[in-house]
This record gives C-alpha cells, sequence and structure tokens, in this order.
C-alpha cells in the first residue's frame, strides 16, 4: 500500500478567516451553537479525517469588539462532540503555564474515556499577557520559564496517565474486588513547581493516555515538540521552509532516541475552494474585503510589540524589536517579520495575507490543485499530514470533504475508511508503554507500524 | 396551584449503595459506559426531574480495591449528557480549595451554554487529605481556610459570570462588531489568594449563570450557604432533624438579606422500592448482604478520624475524637458519631446502616409509602425538594421515576410536564442581576416567583 498522510481538521467559530462571520456563506449565531460544533464532527468523520481540533486561549480582549474569540471550553465542546461521533479524534488545546497538572490530566482522561480513546492534547504555554492577568500573574510569564514549567508539567500528566495500568479495573463481583489496587499506582512526584502523589482518579483509557500534539516552532517549542509530541501543527510558508522545518524536526527526534514516525508533522492550510482557480481567488478575494482594519492592526500590534493601531495602511512596517525580546509567540513572530521584509508587504497588504490564516498557507484553487499541492509537500519531504484550516464553516469544511478528500483517496493517498478505533491508531502511533506495568507495558509495545 | 416540590436525582456510578456494583440488578462495566449516564439523564428526565447531579473527589486512595470512586470528571460527562437531553438540569460538583476560579467559570460557562442554560456548581471544599497531595499540600488544608479561600473563589466566579451583559454579543455584519466592548466588563478582582482581571472568555449565559449548589451543613457551611447557595443538599436522619436544620437555614438566609425561598433545601433519601414493604426491606437486605467490611471500616476510619481496619464488628466504636479535632468532613463526622451513639449500634451494624447512603436517610417501601414520607416532610417544613439517591442504577432510578413521580404527580406535589426551560428556572428562581449592568441587570430582577 502507498503511504498515506494523516488530515486534522482545525475548527474555529464559523471559519478560520478573521471575517468568516460578516460573509454570507456563514451563520455567525452558530459560534454560540452547540450543534454547529457537532455538525462539524460528523463532517470531519464523513470524510475520515484523523482528528478535529480547537485552538484555545484564556482571556479576550478588546478584539471581541471584530471577532468571536473562544467561547466553548475545547474539552466540553468536544466531549459533546465524542457522543455524536463514533471515529474521528478530538484534539483541545490546554495550556501548561495556568491550572494543576492533576485537573488537566484528568479532564482529558475523562475526554479520553467518554469518546473510547480519541482524546488529544495540544500542549501550549500561553504568551498573552491579557492571560497572565487573569491567573494572578504582572505581565507574560518569560518564554524559557514557560518551557520549563511545561516540560515538569508534561511529566506529571504522563505519570498519572500511567497510574493505571491496564486491566486494573477487575469487576470480580464474587470477591468484591472492584481495581487491583497492585495495579494503581501512586506517582509521587516533587519538583520544582509541581508536587503530586496520584493515583489519577480515571483507569487507564482504550489508547493508553490522550496523543499529545503541539504547535510552538521557536527553538524551544521545537525541543518541546522533539520530545514529547506525536503531532505537530505548524504555519509553513512555502514547500522549501515546510521541508527545512521538517528535516529539522525530525532531526531532533531522532537525537532524542525516538524513530522519526513517532511525530507527525502537519503544516497548515487555508483552503478556498472553487470549480476554477479564477473563482477561487474571488472569493478569497471577497473574504479579504471584509477585513476590519482596526481588529487587524489590534492583532498585528500584540504580535509583533508594537503598536500598530495609529500606522498607516499604506506604508510598510516600522522597525520590529529583535527576537531575542519578544515573549509571546517567538515562531510567528518570525514568520510575519518575514513576511513582510521578503516580499516588501505595506501594511494593508501583510493584513489581507494574513487574514485567512493568521500566517499559515493560504491556497485558492480547484480540488486538483490543491491535492496537488498537498501531494508535492507530502511527496517532497515537507509533511506527514495536513492541518485544514477552513475559511468559513461549514461550507469550507465540506467542500473539503467532498471535493478534495475523494481525489486523495482516488490517488492512494488518504484512507478509504478508517481502520483503527483510535485517535492513537489512526495516526499509526502505537499504544505506548507504561512506566508502573510490571512489563513496561510491552504487550502494548513502542513500535510504530507506520 | 398548590405548592409543588422540587427533585434532583444524585447519580453515582451504578448506584449509591457501596455494594450496588455486586448486586445482580447492576451492570458494574457500565460505571465506564458513557452511554449509561446519558441513558440515566434521559429517565430523570422523562419523570420532569428539576437536575442530575454528580459528586466528586480529586483523589483515590485504597477504597478502590473495593469500589468504584469517580472516573469522568463532572462538567465533561454532563456536557455529554446535555447533548442527549433538552430540560434537565445538569448539576456537578467542583472544588474551590484547588484550582483557578478563571478555569472554572470558563468551564461551567461552557457547560451553561451546551445545555442552553442548564448548569449548576456544587461548591465544595475538598476536605480529603488524599486529594490535598494531589495539589502540593501536606495534610488537609484547615477547615476554617478552606471556608475562606471558597468565599473569595466563589466571589470570582460570579464577577466572571457577571461580565458580559446579556446581548453584549451583537454580530451586527454591515458594522463589523462581534461584541460590544462597552457591555463586556474586566472584574479587575484583587483579593487575598486570587488576583483575576477578567472579562470571562464566554458570554452571559440563558439562565445568566449556574445555579450555586452547596452541601455541608457545618457552621462554616451552613453561613457560606445562606449568603451563596441557591439549593443545598443536606443529610437528615429525621423529620425532626429535617425540621430544625430547614428552620435553621432559612433564617440564616433572611440574615443575610435574601428571601427564604431563594435557597431551596434538597434532604437525601435513598429509596428502596418495592410492590410490599416488605419486599422492599428484602431488597435493602439482599444489598446489605453484599457489603465488604473491610471496605466500610476504610471509610469509617477516614470519616471518623480513628483506625477503625483492626476494629472488632460487633463492638461498638472506640472513642472518638472531639469535634473540634476534625478538619474533614465535620458535619457528616457528627451525624454519624450520633447516629452510633443514639441507637447504640455495633460497628457492623453502624456499617449497614451507612452502606446505603453513607449517611443519608434510607427508606424501604411501597411507591405510596415514600410519596408519603416525602410529602411529609415536605408539608411540615423540613425540606423544599428531595436529593433522591437510588441504591442501584438505572433501575433505581427508573422505579423512582415510574412508579413514584407518578403519585407524587397525581397529588398535586410535582409538575406534570416542565414550564421552563433553565435549571434556574425549573427551581423557581429568577435570572440573576448583573453587578456590572447599568440598569443592574434588572430586566431580570431579583424578585423570586415561588
Amino acid at each position: 500500500m502507498t503511504k498515506q498522510f494523516h488530515l486534522n481538521a482545525f475548527l474555529m467559530g464559523v471559519g478560520h478567516h478573521e471575517a468568516a462571520w460578516r460573509h454570507p456563506r456563514t451563520d455567525a449565531r452558530r459560534v454560540l451553537d452547540v450543534t454547529h460544533f457537532q455538525e462539524l464532527g460528523r463532517i470531519a468523520e464523513r470524510g475520515k479525517l484523523d482528528s478535529v481540533f480547537f485552538a484555545d486561549g484564556l482571556a479576550v480582549g478588546p478584539r471581541i469588539k471584530h471577532n468571536s474569540q473562544a467561547i466553548f471550553e475545547p474539552v466540553t465542546l468536544l466531549s459533546a462532540i465524542a457522543v455524536v461521533t463514533e471515529r474521528v479524534g478530538l484534539i483541545a488545546t490546554a495550556s501548561t503555564s495556568y491550572g494543576d497538572p492533576y485537573h488537566l490530566a484528568r479532564k482529558f482522561a475523562s475526554l479520553d474515556h467518554i469518546s473510547g480513546g480519541r482524546a488529544g492534547w495540544n500542549i501550549v504555554t500561553s504568551a498573552g499577557a491579557d492571560e497572565a492577568a487573569n491567573f494572578g500573574l504582572d505581565g507574560i510569564p518569560q518564554h524559557r520559564g514557560r518551557y520549563e514549567r511545561a516540560e515538569e508539567f508534561v511529566d506529571v500528566a504522563l505519570a498519572l496517565w500511567d497510574s493505571w495500568e491496564d486491566g486494573a479495573v477487575v469487576l470480580d463481583r464474587e470477591s468484591g474486588v472492584f481495581a487491583d489496587p497492585v495495579r494503581v499506582h501512586p506517582v509521587d512526584h516533587v519538583g520544582e513547581r509541581f508536587r503530586v502523589r496520584g493515583p489519577l482518579n480515571s483507569p487507564r483509557s482504550e489508547q493508553g493516555r490522550p496523543l499529545l500534539v503541539q504547535a510552538g516552532s521557536s527553538e524551544s517549542g521545537k525541543e518541546f515538540a522533539a520530545r514529547h509530541a506525536e503531532a505537530v501543527f505548524t504555519a509553513q510558508r512555502s514547500l522549501d521552509q515546510g521541508q527545512e522545518f521538517y528535516r529539522d524536526l525530525k532531526a531532533r527526534v531522532v537525537r532524542h532516541g525516538r524513530h522519526p514516525d513517532e511525530l507527525k508533522v502537519l503544516p497548515g492550510i487555508v483552503p478556498f475552494i472553487a470549480d476554477t482557480e479564477e473563482e477561487a481567488k474571488a472569493l478569497e478575494q471577497s473574504f479579504t474585503d471584509l477585513i476590519s482594519p482596526e481588529y487587524s492592526l489590534r492583532q498585528l500590534s500584540t504580535l509583533l510589540g508594537v503598536d500598530l493601531t495609529e500606522h498607516a495602511l499604506d506604508a510598510p512596517l516600522p522597525p520590529l524589536p529583535p527576537l531575542e525580546q519578544i515573549e509571546g509567540h517567538k515562531s510567528r513572530y518570525q514568520l510575519v517579520r518575514d513576511l513582510a521584509e521578503s516580499e516588501s508587504l505595506t501594511v494593508r497588504e501583510l493584513i489581507a495575507r494574513l487574514g485567512g490564516g493568521r500566517g499559515h498557507r493560504t491556497f485558492a484553487g480547484t480540488p486538483e490543485q490543491i491535492a496537488d499541492e498537498l501531494q508535492v509537500w507530502f511527496e517532497q519531504g515537507a509533511a506527514d499530514g495536513f492541518n485544514i484550516m477552513p475559511p468559513y464553516l461549514p461550507g469550507g469544511l465540506e467542500d473539503f470533504v467532498d471535493r478534495v478528500v475523494p481525489i486523495l483517496q482516488q490517488r492512494g493517498l488518504f484512507r478509504t475508511d478508517y481502520a483503527e478505533t483510535t485517535l492513537r491508531g489512526h495516526y499509526g502511533l502505537a499504544e505506548p508503554g507504561n512506566r508502573f506495568a510490571a512489563d513496561g507495558g510491552r504487550h502494548a509495545g513502542r513500535d510504530v507500524s507506520a
């Protein structure tokens, strides 16, 4: 069988384009409607996608005037989606910078049980000052400190998910043994930031533990991903940049003693799909025309660390602070600065380019052209799959599933049906071992059949 | 119309009786099956019950050998129930002693949106040493400190739920205004334990904010309830004790400047239901016969603060520590001690009495007898409604809904259909005001039509 790739649907309100909610192809009221998101989950499952995914943030700022920000908490929302789907994976973002590892491990374990082993955790370190202020901090916690905390946080969560061995729930009515205490372990974590005794108050899930996903592409982010992540979402503007990122990240994975297939690289793409290329470009333009400069300038100001809200739209960017001074999203800062500089964009042009996917690659074309593009990136070593970011929802996801996926399936690039039941299974990852099991959980093993 | 009472179904695994999972009337595997809990939600809704409720704990200890402890996180679980029900309220326990008010306010807001205004929060302060050890603490936090933290925690959550006024989500496509920033407010909380700027990243829900529920009956617990709670679950062994508790709590509510109807008192009852009283008592006995003394002694030891695991079953309790020394569940300690002393029970007898509902009132009888019992408590001033704790599930809930509820309806004591759509509506509570609204949110008002 040809090697096949993986597809994740990155869901956001009524679409990724910042003006999606103003466009006639959407119904903005559905950002508050759980059935909208359940429908999106079902559409993704109809397309046999590996997973759906929600980003998240822990604050709303002044941008709320012009755009929706997270309204539902992703794990509660995915729980509602889990019970109307059977196979599609369910990935939620949660931060390691605020909150407790026990609470987090527990809520993801709960989603993993509710979904029969389909939960994934997109690990973020929360770069925003607005978020810090909701958790008692002044200013953004430093980039380095955030990643140190993330390391320990993930260590604790992994230990907690190992704290029940497979088969620990015995349910022996006769002897009255509900669970075998020998197979339920304290974790006894004592670290710099956390002390957690364990065990978790949840048995091991059908897939062992949630899939670990990561999306930071800074130096610390890549090292973190190489150690822990099983899937990585990334914004790459061109094939050669995508290839470079892919090679670099896989080499890091190997340096950390892992098999390169244990981490899947999924660049983002915002597809505008139509019958002809011309129509697709016109569709994209119809969204660009609805962009609110006030909103975009605020967003860009936050990202770049300079106040652009009074800046002339038809001038180039002003001088920007050096990368070292950025304590927020370092890699996204770099990407946006490079984009503006390499193509000498005015602020207005830059805003239009970022409107679709905040720096992710936007592609307008026919279903065949989009399939070609994905195939090239996959076959030329820039991707193990893709993070599909529909500019408007549900229509943009329906078009991808109903018009692009069949082409990929005909070409043998994508599954025609699910072969596995768990998220980990879809991504070709073995059930993880268990540090507490006498056999290291080796009945499941670490060997990846990719 | 006759005054009617309220009914909450307190759901727990496959039943409240500690041996429920060993009894032929249950299927123990369903403690891990989300569809079991969805079915329970639907049964409660068939009976027009006000709400369903899950307790919670943040640890598993050695007791796991003999009984299930919380497996699903309640809010994720209720989210899965929300989407297969339309009316029944959904109350989850969450602790104020661990975690962040922003995270908590946000997840309950999410459940409130997912369910269309049916979420409730049972506020607990986590008395267990096992729980403390999962959040970096040595030993149980002191009773008093827990309640001080709970006060501030609830203040912050309430402020966050007020941070979006009704109607703040504008969705004006033409002007590009998603939300009106004038109606979205920071909360700027700066307190002893928390600093939270806000606003919450979630609009106001259909019922304003989640219903506040409380279940602690210690002095601090009652004062806390009188200030904040809108429903109180309580364990009362006899009618006169129930009346005394009811009078006391309502008087406290009035002292805090609230209308007595703004807080509903719901004593717990564990009903064993059968065609004859004799059969009901035999049914109860068949559960008692399955009790594991090892499990019960561990549980009792934790509750009473003395090691009983080697204590003779047919002897009375050993001397117990004074109430002042108890840092855990003070009111439950008192109830169990009084029960044992007033009836001169041996440890074996005490265990049998506690097996059904851990100190809540157990009642075995015909549907008519149970209806009579509830009517007496209601009409004689001991209850605004009841917390129904089926000893086994789903059968015990089905019997209550299909055999007891119709009798209550015939007597005019309970609704024959839902008149409202929100949890707050079911309990006859008005939508709460909003501290940030120019009119104090008074279009909704505080006037209770009970």
